[in-house]
């Protein structure tokens, strides 16, 4: 009898909980659920057989250990800096371990020791990363056993709403974790376009823009996300003339969003003392050059180049140009603009989300030069059952119970860009509804 | 008899050196000068009496420790980050302290001790830290001494070329530390105006210029600099309207340099690894936008709004549109960057430099509102008898020179500030030729 460990039990866990608790049922298998919310914990396994609530502060070294120990693999769904504390709890107990983030540099000084201990540790087994890797490497390894070549590779990806519960003029709200959507695009991004190496800065890359088609969606804006050089050797693909990685959003956010970064609203490199009476239009005012004779919305016109009528509602919408107080008005730029941003893109429990994720190849085949448009889109069914939480539960879910099945035979430290790991997650979740449209093109 | 000691004979530091060399001839002091190279310190104290070299490697401990221990007070002119480790031996060792850097928090850390042990530790006490302060807080206490209130402070300071030097279109060379000059301005610069919080992200900064003049030199680019909310407290003018420090570049500088800011050349958060044989106008290719229709002068030119004749010729002049192979092709933008403008903005032995300052106060009088400019501009008179180096030594060795006199009775952590100190460094800098003209109108 395997018991599972989920370490963890947040929102984006709901899909990864109901699947493991429901292979318990039919499988030899135990599921412990640790939160820090015990009832939370408790109301997510449903008092099904084989499923036990603990309480847990991830903090107290004993009593996570003492958890670890009871399990065969250990899930972590905690907070991205926990990843490699609890990875050197299952190195110690001998526990294998399996991750949604990324592989970070710590988790990867172990992996020698991790294939010394014939234990199988999986990172990037979500949605982004996780989904991403699979399905790109199912195209990219069929295309190489055929001898083609694959000349240019585009990935983007997004979690946005379903077009039915887009009722704001962003057509946006919060479906993970807001300080990450705030801060989204820091730093420069770097990416190859046939043959130049590019490098954006932050002020520069919601212009940047390329416009994304699903054909049952319509447009969104694309803009390069980070460093998409890395993935030339991730997806063994050193000698690629196009390559960029990017992130979705509806088409006319990034010009609105673009206000923020322009003024300066998305920093997080200094903290703010505003008075306590400073309403949303002084803060605007702040960022803004002096001139007694213009008004905030005149100086904010001339400020931003071609300041166009849909950003100017979006960023109208929220309050800018009014007089309402700040819901806080101290911490960086960044934390006050979320703090603006959560009190209006708040989703509704009826509110459905959507994940959007495409591929574009073009491959060089003895035929000539084929594209190959490959589409997700995933929908929610409330604020609870998010699209979010499903495509980044179920693939580890679907990882943890193939491995339990004995079907995927691999030891030491992985992210799914193997076969052996990537097919059977697919096929999986594939049956679940969650499969790509491949479409492909002469060009 | 007491025993100064100076740790570090850099470049800034010749000033200080002959000013307390020459005061150990007729005053019963001894200074000891120590370096990492013993040549180089033997060299600047010229063989002359009571004067003696040692060679230092900071880093030693125990080689550095005996050094403060024979001395009464102690000189760093190293590195920022040595400025807390030097002050704490002190602290052990019951030594004074002096230096021209910031007051770090650490400083403040020891500052209760300090007292309790009745040492003098003086820091800022420089140019800019340093002259700034002791040149506006003589105004401000003067005004505030007749009952008059300063509504409105600010304050520029450049170290820049005296204009008989000024042979190519940037107007511009290094003065000192480069990589502090490609960093210039990164993170949020604050300031208030007429009342109004006003904060400028890095990418706007160079577009929010104020142009200052010196009669006698024409205009200069002046843009804020950093946080000057902070100086509200340090010179206590705590419900000031207006509150601006900034710093001077040439006229025309700060249009050319945001060529830079825009395209992200000077970002320092990331690597980059180029290939080897990499021109200067691939690299800045590498920041525009993929078109393979336009020019790499084209794509530049639809990228930056308003660039002019005089801005183009600056960074055509630096070689950016050449194919000459970068001087070095790893490293951030920010150190490549400094590598191709060190190769082009090195100062000639023959080449002087130039301070110039400037403090615009708004004062409210009983007969009204007058404006009092008070302008400083030093010149240098080669590459080694800089004015960047008279600037930031000779304060600090007048003040050494006074508190041996016993002419400073305070005891504890300081910054000049106080009338006793900056008083008589101010007579003996203006007997040296280092004084400010001051102008005085209604307005």
């Amino acid at each position: 009898m395997y018991t599972i460990l989920i370490l963890g039990g947040g929102k984006s866990a709901i899909f990864l909980i109901d699947f493991l608790a429901e292979s318990c049922q039919t499988k030899t298998r135990k599921l412990i659920l640790a939160d820090i919310n015990l009832a939370s914990a408790q109301q997510k396994l449903k008092n099904q057989p084989n499923t036990q609530a603990r309480q847990l502060d991830i903090e107290n070294m004993d009593a996570r250990q003492s958890l670890v120990i009871e399990a065969d693999v250990v899930i972590s769904m905690l907070p991205a800096f926990m990843h490699p504390i609890v990875a050197k709890d299952c190195l110690e107990f001998g526990k294998h371990f399996f991750s949604a983030s990324y592989e970070s540099e710590q988790m990867r000084e172990m992996k020698s020791e991790i294939e010394a201990k014939g234990l199988f540790f999986l990172n990037e087994c979500g949605l982004d990363p996780g989904i991403d890797h699979m399905s790109a490497m199912k195209i990219i390894n069929f295309a190489k056993s055929k001898g083609e070549e694959i000349i240019s590779f585009k990935s983007y990806c997004g979690g946005l709403l379903a077009p039915e519960s887009e009722d704001n003029p962003w057509k946006y709200k919060f479906t993970w974790n807001p300080r990450n959507v705030v801060l989204a695009g820091q730093g420069t991004s770097r990416y190859i376009e046939k043959g130049d190496l590019k490098f954006i800065p932050y002020h520069q890359l919601f212009n940047r823009l390329e416009t994304i088609q699903f054909p049952e969606l319509g447009d969104f804006d694309g803009y390069p996300n980070r460093d998409s050089l890395s993935y030339r050797s991730l997806y063994g693909l050193r000698n690629i003339d196009t390559i960029l990685r990017g992130t979705l959003r509806r088409d006319g956010f990034c010009k609105a969003w673009n206000v923020f970064v322009q003024l300066g609203m998305c920093d997080d490199s200094f903290q703010m003392n505003l008075p306590e009476n400073t309403t949303m239009r002084q803060l605007m005012n702040s960022f803004l050059p002096y001139n007694p004779a213009l008004t905030v919305e005149e100086k904010l016109g001339n400020l931003i180049p071609d300041f166009d009528f849909p950003a100017w509602e979006k960023i109208q919408w929220l309050g800018f140009f009014g007089d309402e107080l700040l819901p806080q008005t101290t911490g960086s730029p960044a934390v006050i603009l979320q703090s603006i941003l959560e009190k209006n893109w708040k989703l509704y429990p009826e509110d459905k989300d959507m994940i959007v994720m495409q591929h574009l190849f073009q491959i060089k085949t003895e035929e000539g030069i084929k594209e190959i448009r490959s589409s997700l889109v995933c929908f929610g069914e409330d604020a609870t059952y998010t699209a979010m939480a499903k495509t980044v539960g179920l693939p580890l879910a679907i990882a943890v119970d193939l491995f339990l099945d004995g079907k995927i035979h691999l030891k030491g430290l992985h992210i799914p860009v193997l076969p052996e790991i990537y097919n059977p997650i697919l096929d999986e979740l594939s049956r679940r509804g969650i499969r790509f449209k491949e479409e492909e093109r002469a060009i």
